[in-house]
């Protein structure tokens, strides 16, 4: 805790309200602004949104955001006009401490979907976040562990330049937070950037990022990545902001990272690199593909060196290619070359499997300069007891 | 099998070549007409195309076939040049002892990828399997074993019209086979119909019967149904040949729900109905997202009634729709009322998915007359032991 840098102007609580069954669980968080604050946001993609997806949208970009209210163990998803109404009293009630409007509040939950929020909890538990509400380390963690559902440890990363520094949180996903592989992530910096200008940075700094990990590709209706930005003076420009965006995407990158490598249940971090296709966009799809298939995890699992399991899942992808244009190895071993199998010892590429918790597929296509880096996990016995018995 | 309705003119055969490592077991088939058929096919999507797929799909539609052979164990996929020549190879052998040419036959094949097929064996079976072939039920069920892999039953289809006879068999899919998820399907029919018009009712029927079923969404290298017909005089025309693709339509739908229904490892078979859609394509988009979600599949398993993520599966697949457009039913239990979370018991739902084997998803739309009924199981432990260990 001690190492991270945290950018000026921030304030941040975590405390205990009673949402979550377990009696001393940190479940609202917020981050408060105490100047006004470029803001920025991306949401999921899903058609089945959260409340609090559709009120935090709808404030965004915007100059002048204040603070963050976060409540973990309800999703506040499939609630209807109650969710609605009750997304925004969550903000309300932030404003009302603050002394700002609503509109200037933003909102995220994670937790179990079509359930009405516990409103008389929130009521009072989220004034006492706002009154809790510091600067430093101590206070930054406790707003990390209050957003956990069932992540075993918070995610933090932080990135200082000469005039500014980039902090993030995160939470889930997938295997992580089983109800819905929630992904939340909040970032803060003190850089003087405007709101415009955060967007396209947010945006494109996901892309790469957390659009690149999945545990199996169930999509929240709840994922939600802000960033704040409370500087003042000249706002960033040219190839000053182009490093401001750069630093963002670093510290995307290593929560991104850091949420697959949390993956409850399971037993490997898999990384797969594909390169050489003909767009970013189709390596992305490619290694997607992989990710999500319950046969490569299970093979995995079992250190088994099934490998035609991962080249038919790049073959069902949607990407054009022919075999003679696809080589794939696992770890350092070459199984497949340009459409032909190698000859190769299986219990040594299982060994590799077994020995390892990371381990990597190498995809090479002989098509363009296109390439993604993509993490998931292996699909273990702890995922399904942990995926079936979630809320009962 | 007594109850089994048989097209005239096929011979059948289920062999022992020893390609499989339990010693008895049937791998080796052979489908013979001794007239020559109208034949068709269709084949897998996946880009990365298994050899024996690669040589039948050159060689359809036809209006002269005689014979299809198959092996099991070996899916002869990945396997390049070599695994072309042993593909085309399969077919020659059938040919020679049987006196037509190689491209009257057609091949498929199922089980590991990127080995290259033991033609040394082949080469002796596959003359046994042609010599062996008979007319009659104990031969197709000969036949129907020889193409298993983890499958736990044969599945049969039959039926019989005026003036013809339809019937099939098949094996897979998925848990069912878990190298790949192959699917095989085998259909003959005494009528007389056109290669072209036989064509087209396969790929109509294959649609809403073989392709609406799904264990984990890996769409295999090696997926395979071939129609022979081998009825002789004036072809089916108009209204009989309407009722012609009915009849096929059936025997698909009724393999299908019998590959469903022997998902190895899966507790539950899954009914997904989607209607009120703009279209029936994007039911099936629909039912295919939440059939494909692990999420789903262990909360069915665990008897967990948590169908947020059923409604946030639709929301995902691509779909678009607004919430209110939206009710969703498990078994008789309306649980979210056009974007409404109803109040339910949840030891009453638990219970409904715990004590029936086959559970059923009704999702109701507002938005026009599109529907799809799909099938899909639920994920178990025993599904990620099959799965973790299976070439090692």
């Amino acid at each position: 805790m001690e190492n991270w840098n945290l950018p000026a102007g921030f304030r941040y609580a975590g405390v205990v309200s009673g949402l979550r069954s377990e009696p001393d669980r940190r479940d609202i968080a917020v981050i408060v602004s105490d100047t006004p604050a470029a803001a920025a946001g991306v949401f999921t993609q899903n058609r089945v949104c959260a409340a609090p997806v559709h009120v935090s949208r709808a404030r965004l970009p915007r100059k002048d955001a204040h603070a963050i209210v976060i409540c973990s163990g309800n999703a506040n998803a499939c609630t209807g006009e109650q969710g609605m109404a009750d997304a925004r009293r969550m903000a309300e009630i932030v404003a009302n401490d603050f002394g700002c409007s609503p509109e200037q509040v933003l909102v995220a939950s994670t937790g179990v979907i079509g359930r009405p929020l516990p409103m008389a909890i929130l009521e009072a538990g989220i004034p006492k976040a706002v009154a809790a509400a510091k600067a430093g380390a101590p206070a930054l963690s406790d707003a990390a562990h209050a957003i956990l559902t069932t992540d075993t440890r918070i995610k933090v990363a932080s990135r200082k330049a000469a005039a500014y520094t980039v902090t993030g949180f995160a939470k889930g996903a997938a295997m992580i937070g089983p109800n819905m592989a929630t992904m939340l992530g909040f970032i803060m910096t003190d850089a003087a950037v405007e709101s415009h200008d955060i967007q396209q940075i947010l945006k494109e700094a996901v892309e790469p990022t957390f659009n690149c990990i999945s545990v199996e590709g169930h999509t929240s209706t709840n994922d939600t990545v802000l960033l704040l930005a409370n500087g003042h003076g000249f706002p960033l420009r040219d190839e000053l902001l182009d490093e401001f965006a750069g630093t963002v995407r670093e510290v995307c990158a290593e929560l991104a990272r850091k949420i697959a490598e949390d993956a409850e249940g399971a037993n490997h971090l898999i990384t797969i690199h594909v390169v050489g296709t003909r767009s970013d966009a189709d390596a992305r799809t490619i290694a997607k593909a992989i990710a999500e298939s319950a046969l490569v995890k299970t093979a995995v699992f079992g250190a088994d060196p099934n490998w035609g399991r991962i080249v038919s899942a790049a073959g069902y992808s949607g990407v054009a290619f022919e075999e003679h244009e696809l080589s794939l190895s696992v770890g350092p071993h070459l199984l497949y070359e340009k459409g032909r199998p190698l000859p190769f010892d299986a219990a040594t590429v299982s060994g590799y499997l077994k020995n390892n918790r990371e381990v990597t597929f190498d995809l090479t296509f002989t098509l363009g300069g296109g390439r993604c880096t993509f993490y998931t996990c292996d699909l273990t016995h702890e995922y399904v007891t942990l995926n079936a018995d979630y809320t009962t």
